[in-house]
């Protein structure tokens, strides 16, 4: 959950982000950056700011923001019902990310700051994208990702985005974002 | 055609334009730009540069430059054999760039320096995108585009793009560049 005030602020915040990676927006979609706490209430730790461009029956693009440390929590996209889950390339425009993927444990990776969650941080292999990096995922992987200490800028290039049907690791994740009125 | 001295020289000034949407490439990405002059041999005005940073069986992801009053010409994306015509999104990151298609003719688009190719440009109707607009295009629609006197960058966000089966207006066209050795 996140109070008027704290929303504003990360929104704020992520427009500097789009600043930094001098990606344009309209004032509409500056409106319509989301938010995203897990429900964990804990932003800076665990969270994303999301900005849809667009998501049709077919293709899905995206700009992720990420705050300096902030962590995507593991995730899957899984093919349910006969529908492939979402297959999606991270293209890092701007900062590091550092993206964890399952295969061989290839790194100790940086926990500092998420006791809380880091049981639930389980697939081993590191990825790292510097700007003009990128890496494709396909459907039904497990997958979690961190910004480097300035933060990044992270283009996602994908197959419908259907968020209400991710799967977390950690059960008390809520995709959703509550804003307290 | 191209002769290899006019295939370096148009690729060099694809990448200022990257620099100038500060969109950064790996060295890899920055000697794979592919510079269409579609069979023309006349690049500067009839003409796109491309670079695909991932094409799957489901998604694809471009970024086009276009030098200054460039155009790319008129085609179509159809639906054949069952598999659906591209679907695509053009985001304008740079510049300003004038889509065109069907619809209510709203203007009289500005078409100097193409006497030899204007009656293959036949939609009409004009979508003006400057940086942080878009427009998505359906499969099975015509459109062609031209970037204003600056030149424009362009983000495309598609299903799979499949070159070698777009149709275009013109029948001189021929979507494969020679480079002459």
């Amino acid at each position: 959950m996140l109070d008027k005030k704290q929303f504003k602020t990360a929104r704020l915040k992520a427009l500097t982000y789009f600043d930094k990676a001098s990606i344009v927006l309209t004032e509409e979609e500056k409106n319509s950056i989301e938010i995203a706490d897990f429900g964990l209430s804990d932003l800076y730790k665990i969270g994303l700011e999301v900005l849809v461009y667009v998501n049709t029956k077919k293709v899905c693009a995206k700009e992720l923001v990420m705050f300096p440390g902030q962590t995507c929590p593991e995730h899957i996209h899984l093919t349910k019902n006969g529908r492939s889950g979402k297959e999606e390339t991270f293209r890092c425009r701007w900062g590091k990310v550092y993206l964890y993927v399952p295969g061989e444990k290839n790194c100790k990776p940086k926990l500092d700051g998420l006791e809380n969650y880091k049981e639930h941080l389980k697939v081993p292999h590191e990825i790292v994208l510097n700007p003009g990096e990128q890496y494709t995922l396909m459907p039904d992987t497990w997958h979690w990702f961190r910004a480097g200490d300035e933060g990044a800028v992270v283009s996602e290039f994908s197959t419908t985005s259907t968020d209400n049907q991710d799967i977390f690791s950690d059960p008390r994740i809520n995709r959703f974002t509550k804003i307290q009125e």
